[in-house]
């Protein structure tokens, strides 16, 4: 797939990914609707399969591939939500996974990853560290690599979850995820704007970790040096294939601060009694800080994922 | 209402406060089913307005009166769910709520309960303490006393929980809820009975706060000296009504210990992504515990409730 995925693509994804996954519910709190002052509709990807929505992209990708393609297994490296999918999702095709994990990972992601029965190499905890060892792994056992965002195939996966939430929940008004890579941002924008154009996409970001904003004040990819914040899935820098759908598609994005996102999932779990990890909830708290804007709307905010150690967490 | 509820008597309880519930949803886990060699769906009472299934029975109460008869509105006395349902009940009608609380009642419930608009008086935290001033306020206000469990109206309110689920999943084998005061183990077991007679109906029970266990050996209720337990929700002693129908119509109660109960609470937590209180992962501890008798069975689980506090969580 060589061009930005249409509403042909994104349902091609739908079909061959929806026996691999959930197609996860849209909740809402009543609580929450009166806080904001809008209708406020949680697409709960906390519930997907693997615990993220990273599990639609990683499907889309391998069941894309023949079974001879499949034969010599997928290969990526990450430490988080991503590993979990690609491990499940070869899985599910019988396919060997090899997923290199920086060794500071957390023990539960570990431990989720080995029970997909993906083969796990350990490195240090830098970037140029796992790019290497998954490139030697590649070599020697002929996997293919599966990108975390900077690829069609995972964006038109990813854009299957605001496809739902859109089919499902009828004039939204605004649909608002959080941006790390941008897999998920640029597949809810796509979604958005095949399905439905009338729909503002937001995007919600943590301060501390802003490239995607500081790129489109640019016009091109800023990276941030050392980007330290709770919301450890939006650390990455924005890739290129995933820029240049923001660019064009999104209306804004909305800067939060740690303690902004502490908060607003603080407020998820009270409220909402359902589980979602920091990064998940920065989508939320970007509706919160800008929450004038939503009054009277119809809003769907994107609950990316739900994995988080449960017994080490950031309340007070 | 002075006779065991029937069908008539469910069905009508679930027409007068559908409009003030949530049908909560009815959700499962693959890996719990894999775990459990079973098909385990859990109706999310946690997701209940008020936090849990308690709100169903307060609900099916206060909205039995008239008017005139709502007038000097209700009292009530509970450190837990069922303040936060009457609180929450009551303001639904316009009515005023009185309720009184141990003064070591946890903070965030004690907020709950002031956020639904209700009048709190705080008082030692024994049993006789907490009726003596309950006894007052009625005596002063001409409040209408709302009972916890032991009453006919509160169970047949509670019963539209299990209804909704056995409406929803057909074929279930058995149904599971914990097991305090007995209003929503009444309930369960009638609606069972009522609606699928060959569905088993099987109580959770903390082994530190055993009395109705004790009590259906015994063939009378026996109340536990100091229950000690970290279900809450579950220390009170069986009322009269409630232990006649689980005398009837229950299969077995199924008793837990302590470590039992928080490894099923988190579990659940990481497995599913909900949030769900101590006494509430009871039924899915002795779930676990007798996990052989259900092997590709079809089980229905009654989470009760959500309401814990996210800053004191007993995970290690």
């Amino acid at each position: 797939m060589d061009k930005i995925p249409g509403l042909t693509e994104i349902k091609r994804a739908h079909t061959r990914i929806s026996k691999y996954i959930e197609e996860t519910p849209v909740l809402f709190s009543n609580s929450i609707n009166e806080m904001v002052g809008a209708k406020v509709f949680f697409k709960c990807e906390n519930f997907q399969r693997g615990g993220s929505f990273k599990m639609r992209g990683a499907t889309n990708m391998i069941m894309g591939f023949t079974p001879e393609e499949r034969r010599n297994g997928f290969a990526t490296h990450s430490s988080g939500n991503h590993a979990q999918a690609v491990a499940l999702a070869a899985s599910l095709t019988g396919s060997k996974a090899y997923v290199v994990m920086p060794k500071d990972s957390s023990r539960v992601k570990i431990d989720a990853v080995k029970e997909y029965g993906a083969e796990i190499t350990f490195c240090e905890p830098t970037e140029q560290a796992r790019k290497k060892a998954c490139d030697e792994i590649i070599e020697k056992t002929g996997a293919v690599f599966v990108p975390p965002f900077d690829d069609y195939r995972i964006i038109a996966g990813q854009a299957t979850a605001a496809k739902e939430l859109i089919e499902e929940v009828h004039e939204l008004d605004y649909v608002i995820s959080p941006v790390g890579g941008g897999g998920l941002a640029a597949g809810t924008a796509i979604s958005a704007s095949c399905l439905d154009p009338t729909i503002k996409v937001l995007l919600g970001e943590p301060k501390n970790a802003d490239d995607t904003f500081q790129s489109l004040k640019a016009g091109k990819i800023k990276g941030v040096k050392n980007p330290n914040t709770i919301a450890d899935g939006l650390k990455t820098t924005i890739g290129q294939k995933n820029f240049e759908i923001i660019q064009n598609y999104v209306e804004e994005v909305i800067t939060v601060e740690e303690e902004e996102i502490i908060s607003a999932m603080k407020l998820i779990w009270e409220r909402m009694k359902i589980i979602i990890e920091p990064s998940c909830a920065v989508a939320f708290a970007a509706v919160l800080k800008v929450k004038e804007r939503f009054a009277g709307k119809r809003v769907g905010v994107i609950l990316t994922g739900g994995n988080v150690d449960v017994t080490n967490l950031p309340f007070k």
